[in-house]
């Protein structure tokens, strides 16, 4: 088995799954049927197989392009449009994949911080660098803001028809809901499509995360073969042959137990910014309308050491899915030291892959022992193909178990919030009203 | 004023802290009586003043050492052994801080990856390395094994005795309790105290922090007099001038009010590792008995794209620290673009430290307005000393706070039962009963 979902410390919930098999199957069932909420989203349902074929080959030639062209790819975009394929380059090649490399991939218009993006534009004026510039609506304030700082930089370097020759741009195919689009059009820069009935943080397997991913030198082949598997393994509306279901069911169980915290414990710290996109994913697709798991990430065994003592011992609304990879990349084995200096010599000849299976073994019983139910996600290596499947799964079981929660698990209506007051603050034309009542509010003059 | 607590969006609480003041003060003379839980680990309260001066000038010299003997510094440590030096790191010489740069530094021994370990030793085999091995019982099993195979990798580079050279270790000085002393003893190794009265979570301001953050270049005597500034600040036990006082009965306000979590939203990337260091802090402090506030962090704007809709729309259990710099390191400014493709024209000529201050202001109110209370710390600059501040009142509030929930803030008995089962599996010797009792359960022939 390439991939299992371990339920041996799930608790006294799991007996409850039979009774979920109903509402489970629905939830599936409207979601192939296309008669739940959100139902215009769902085009990342068959991506793994129906993705344009003539587009995925102009991503491998711009990844080469990229690779030949630039010792420096710069990715510009913010939540789905960054965290999948950061997520991946990290799970794939390891969180210092730039480290004594050629090319280097870094991700930007992230944050409004100009001490991150200084840095970088500094470091890129000595370099030959290219940019992907990645926004579905090809408005996000962050994305929009960073690019304009790199296309600057780009066509001060090689001028504007060497800029447009350096600049591929990820966007919605329609010149009414993206400027970025029409931008690109006007300027000759690569373009890439970001369907329509795909969300941002169900993206990864479209150009959005493709396109940096296969730069990054991952194979996006395999990407894709995990996911069809997975896509292949999950069809069934029978709970006990779907463990995007069973998954999904369990989530739910917790939540009316009174969990209010679900933690993704990861083994290796390659998986962390899989964490974030796991967060991205579950907490925008369910926490609304007042409800929702909180999703919480951390690296074990790192994090045994700073929020484990909350797992075992604080408020006990929490239960935990562990992630691990069963065969190591690498072997580092303990050797034999003469005096037994630091008392470790019982583990001569052993494998650090070894402590860490015994490491998350002890840890799942221990925390189980003190109140925190967990599952436990095993795959056989920390490759792309593995990750494609991990992904979809992840996708899928999301939006079962929002269905089941009873939310839209493809809107984010709650992200405007704070975008309007910004847009405000920063006198943005069309937002006069809202400029009056927040000054008000906060005792300014205009 | 370098540091401020803002407490515009604190919500309906606030008038309960006047309620709180007696308790608040009762917590905060217990601390400095020397009468509450936990009483031997009060050794930080006066670090930043009654340090070791003798230990602090070898300190420097050892960083000097350091940098010139090697351009890699791999510090090996985990949990409050690392996160704080990480975290200062970060901080002050950015998330990048190896990048493009003479002297890295990596932290490693935080987990038993042998993926992360293994691709460290083979990037330190080709190049000068030093070695920091940080721990206060000498015994932590990830650090303990990864030193083994970083020391094997440095004794066949360099010999015995050079490797000696390169070896610092820091533990406490204490022949019973810790092996590693007896052991740097043995090998000449340069040694650090960690002062038995100081735990780990509350150990940044001893050699376990002070060493790698000197040796990356960071301003030591900056960092301890921001922490002494605010040892100064906070010696009264009256909550209307002691902030460490409001905001430790804030956040027991809120958890009385059924708040579970709070987030730690910092305004930078370069604070992403504080957040970590701030999770340990109050997640080991109070994580305990079935109680205590969940702690989370949030980079912004980044993950308001990613846990904004959760925390504007889903399970009103939250409330939010913000953490933001006044001043900021560097100017972005947008140019004027012709045509305005993307109608960000009505930004031009401003800097991004102004967009960011916009997204902060925005957010607080449409978060509280959501029902999230929120509180913003402000500091001046992002440098060594305003973070020695930050350190000190985080620390001094989380005490406070700890004894106003009824706990003790200094011990963290739950870390052992994870240790415990992984003993007993690995086979450790004295573990044999566990052993047998972990293997009847997981119905295994030993």
């Amino acid at each position: 088995m390439a991939f299992t979902l371990d339920t041996t410390y799930a608790g006294a919930t799991l007996a409850q799954i039979p009774a979920l098999a109903k509402e489970a199957a629905a939830a599936h069932n409207a979601l192939h049927a296309g008669t739940g909420a959100g139902k215009d989203f769902l085009g990342w349902l068959d991506l793994p197989t129906e993705y344009d074929k003539e587009e995925y080959a102009r991503i491998q030639s711009a990844a080469e392009k990229i690779r030949a062209q630039s010792s420096v790819l710069v990715v510009i975009g913010i939540g789905g449009s960054y965290l999948g394929a950061r997520a991946a380059i990290e799970f794939v090649r390891g969180q210092e994949h730039n480290r004594d490399e050629d090319f280097e991939v870094y991700f930007a218009g992230n944050s409004l911080s100009s001490a991150a993006v200084s840095r970088l534009r500094d470091y890129c004026a000595d370099r030959d660098f290219s940019v992907n510039v990645i926004s579905k609506s090809g408005t996000t304030t962050e994305c929009a803001v960073v690019f304009r700082v790199f296309k600057e930089l780009l066509e001060k370097k090689y001028g504007k028809a060497g800029a447009a020759e350096r600049i591929y741009a990820t966007t919605e195919y329609n010149e009414k809901k993206s400027k970025l689009y029409a931008l690109s059009l006007a300027e000759g820069y690569a373009l890439f499509n970001v369907p329509d009935p795909v969300g941002g943080r169900y993206s990864v397997l479209t150009a959005v995360g493709l396109l940096p991913i296969a730069a990054a030198g991952v194979d996006t082949n395999a990407l894709l073969a995990g996911a069809a598997a997975a896509q292949s393994a999950y069809q069934s509306d029978d709970i006990a042959q779907n463990d995007t279901l069973l998954y999904a069911a369990l989530r739910n169980l917790y939540y009316r137990e009174d969990k209010r915290i679900e933690i993704l414990s990861v083994m290796e710290p390659d998986f962390a910014l899989l964490g974030e996109w796991f967060k991205q994913l579950f907490g925008e697709s369910e926490g609304k309308q007042g409800k929702g798991l909180f999703p919480a990430s951390t690296v074990f065994t790192m994090d045994l050491h700073s929020m484990g003592q909350y797992i075992q011992e604080g408020e006990r609304t929490l239960f935990e899915t562990f992630l691990t990879v069963k065969e190591s990349p690498a072997e580092v084995r303990l050797e034999n030291a003469a005096g037994d200096p630091d008392g470790l010599n019982f583990l001569a000849g052993k494998n650090l892959a070894f402590l860490n299976e015994q490491a998350l073994q002890g840890t799942r019983i221990a925390h189980a022992d003190g109140g925190v139910p967990g599952l436990l996600v095993t795959i056989d290596k920390a490759d792309a193909w593995h990750l494609g499947y991990l992904f979809y799964f992840f996708e899928k079981a999301c939006a079962v178990s929002g269905y089941m929660l009873g939310v839209n698990p493809f809107n984010q209506p709650g992200v405007e919030a704070y975008k309007n007051n910004m847009f405000a603050l920063l006198g943005k034309p069309g937002y006069e009203k809202e400029r009056a009542e927040l000054y008000a509010r906060l005792n300014k003059q205009d």
